[in-house]
């Protein structure tokens, strides 16, 4: 029986500010990526999401950013590999206390905004991320970008040693050769929940249709879906149940990482 | 044969900016309070106090503060039990984060500046202080202030469950009561050196002589010592000097914790 | 004929964090207080709401706080007076630089949540943020507590040289004494949207009802209201309907000011 | 009679931290460039440097950077153009406050760090700077670099509608084409102190050395000079000493402004 795992970003609010329905969102998804303090998130903000997830049996995920709260992480800021590791290694240590406090156990890291761009672009970048995960817990993922383009971002995972993890964007228009169509471009985000939900299938099903209409192989293992608003929330729940109505079993990476 | 523990401030220094002068304060200390980023220390600097402190075999512990970079962590801030807590399980956390990295184990932890102080001033703060502790490792010690005036602190500590070590100041005079004479009070620090180390002496037999020559018991498993100028090291150097001289034996406290 | 101000927290969004219904409140409010990057705002949202109170011809004033973004400077932080000041300084001028980026004149300043508490309590506090006002500009306007309570506050404000603008919260119970009930009380806070509004109008005229019934007189030059939701918004409309339907002018404490 | 203005960084010190020697420096320098809390300074820093540089009637200049304490301003962050622009002017704003309270005219603006060098490299990023210069001020000076390089970012400034001033370093070597030696290349940074006068002296008539011999025009009205350390406090003293011994008259930027 196939299998997925349904990723999404939570605990995203600060202080007095609050970003996403991470509430709702976390009855339908199987792993979590938590900020950490860096770009979004605050101890507070951390302490009940991991609580949340732990509760909703949702797998718990580290989502380090860049060190700016201002830009949400979403900027490219020039730094070295291994401030970026110390970074990594900082935040994922922090969600660790709350872990612990908790008694769940830490399953993933996904890096956040920016930072997963530039580890897409860059194989040093991807590298200090991958070094900063097996510095805390070499039992812990690695999600990378699914497709030829992530193949840079993967390896440095796999040679750091780190299970890694493909994810794909089922709301994200593919070109021919596998990658992601750039926003800039018309329809490179679909918007459609039952077009989306039917993409989110054929992922689950090891391919995707291209934005030119040719069927291109595309091993996946995550999908990356969005709670921010409620008809993200939809989406994600019309995901879901058509996932499992086509005998699609949604799980926790976790559970049968690679 | 007696022993004392030698504790100090390490890792404040932030990005481009310095303070103290930790490379050779470690070559004399046996436990380091490794502040974790809120009111000083970044990762880059957690990283390279960790590691020194293992190369030195200095214990190893977390320096919590209040989130204050601007104010150092010295300034009182009205923060909830809960969101003290959870300010210590994530700065403990991401200590945490880079012992993992050295296969170092966290020894203590002591907070800083105005926590500590309302700490000692308030059972609600050192409640949150002591529960955030417990959450990320119950082994953890939990340094609080030696004499009368620490009690509260010291039995929140307790009763949470964690060992509790006594710290007191060899530079700081003593009332006959066995608190602290304020700062604002003449002779309230001690500059002599030899003074220093003589009640440094004295405390590690138990005792202390007090600012109107009475002398009193004081329980003390520590000595909380600084490192910010060239003379301060020369004064750690004397107090260890000192007190190896007169037979005690100067080590962590987590090899001798009560 | 009479004449009253509202007055309303603005600007109080972060990089991708919204907070208030700004663009809503501004049609119905006659002085914004601009948040000013410490306790919320940014330069971006400063930007953005200068300009819209520019064009809605709304008062325009600084809303210095502590600096807390976590905790939104509703927390109470131990700063010197002198730090206050300058807190205040460095506030009201970063404001000024998109008030002459519009070609804006400031009217006013009030200080935000627990800066504005301490400031009607202690009159060290109160002293700091009137000395940082009049250092900028001594033709700024000086929003402070009406009522016995505020009595301090705006003797500071006065003594420093500063016009002091009294203002009152329709949606707050008043003891006989003619301070605010204690939000820990049943009551303290009105919800009822007429009742708020007849409290308004109570105000514009001299007095309010207290909480026992006593009719108590009270000065007031301006009203804050709310603008986070919906129903304040109406809540404001409300307030300003009934507030000109009774033949008050609702103005900028400006144009009118003391 | 020819003259030239020495321009230094200064106010770089944050809450307990100190970086420079600015009480020593402001004794030799004509124009400060005062760090406004984005990358480093902090209010009560500000005040400080503002009412010293007032004393020694010092030339005083806003030196926004970007918003990144960590990094010490150092690092290219991809911001927008409206970003910067808005970066700028509550810097700059905040920066006037302090003038303000001390009844001083601030006489230039130069950009820090990593935002300095992106104005060199990137035309949107100049004009970033200079729209937010001129949105707060059109009488402020604009520092900008001298020599071919430098065209752009002079360009963008001059189009503004600022009067812009040329800086050049007497530390660091220059290709024969006018453009610094890269750090990176043996012999980019001149430390012998009389080079270095000699230096300062050529750039005052107008010219320099290149690195292979060469004699290069440049034109230039104000000299970047140091202050971290006692070495570079002497370099400074040096430096004009030996302009002045050559007829030169050291005098701030704004008193001669092309």
């Amino acid at each position: 029986m196939k299998h997925i795992d349904l990723n999404c970003d939570m605990g995203e609010s600060f202080g007095a500010y609050t970003i996403g329905m991470d509430t709702e969102v976390m009855n339908h998804i199987t792993s979590a990526n938590i900020a950490c303090g860096f770009h979004a998130g605050d101890p507070l903000v951390m302490d009940k999401t991991v609580k949340l997830a732990q509760q909703k049996k949702v797998g718990i995920g580290a989502h380090p950013g860049y060190p700016d709260l201002l830009g949400f992480g979403r900027r490219h800021m020039a730094c070295l590999e291994t401030e970026i590791q110390q970074y990594v290694i900082y935040q994922v240590g922090g969600l660790q206390g709350f872990c612990r406090a908790y008694g769940a156990k830490m399953q993933h890291v996904k890096p956040h905004g920016a930072l997963y761009l530039d580890a897409v672009e860059n194989d040093t970048v991807a590298r200090g991320v991958a070094d900063g995960i097996l510095a805390v817990d070499p039992d812990l993922l690695f999600v990378a970008l699914a497709g030829k383009k992530g193949e840079t971002m993967r390896r440095m995972g796999a040679q750091t040693g780190l299970k890694v993890v493909y994810e794909a964007f089922p709301d994200r228009a593919y070109t021919p050769e596998g990658t992601l169509v750039s926003r800039k471009h018309p329809g490179a985000v679909i918007s459609d929940p039952d077009e989306v939900a039917r993409r989110a299938l054929d992922m689950a099903n090891g391919y995707v249709i291209a934005i030119d209409g040719t069927r291109i192989d595309l091993e996946v293992h995550s999908l990356c879906v969005h709670g921010d608003n409620p008809a993200a929330v939809d989406l994600v729940k019309n995901i879901r149940q058509t996932l499992e109505a086509s005998g699609i079993r949604v799980i926790p990476m976790g559970e049968t990482s690679p």
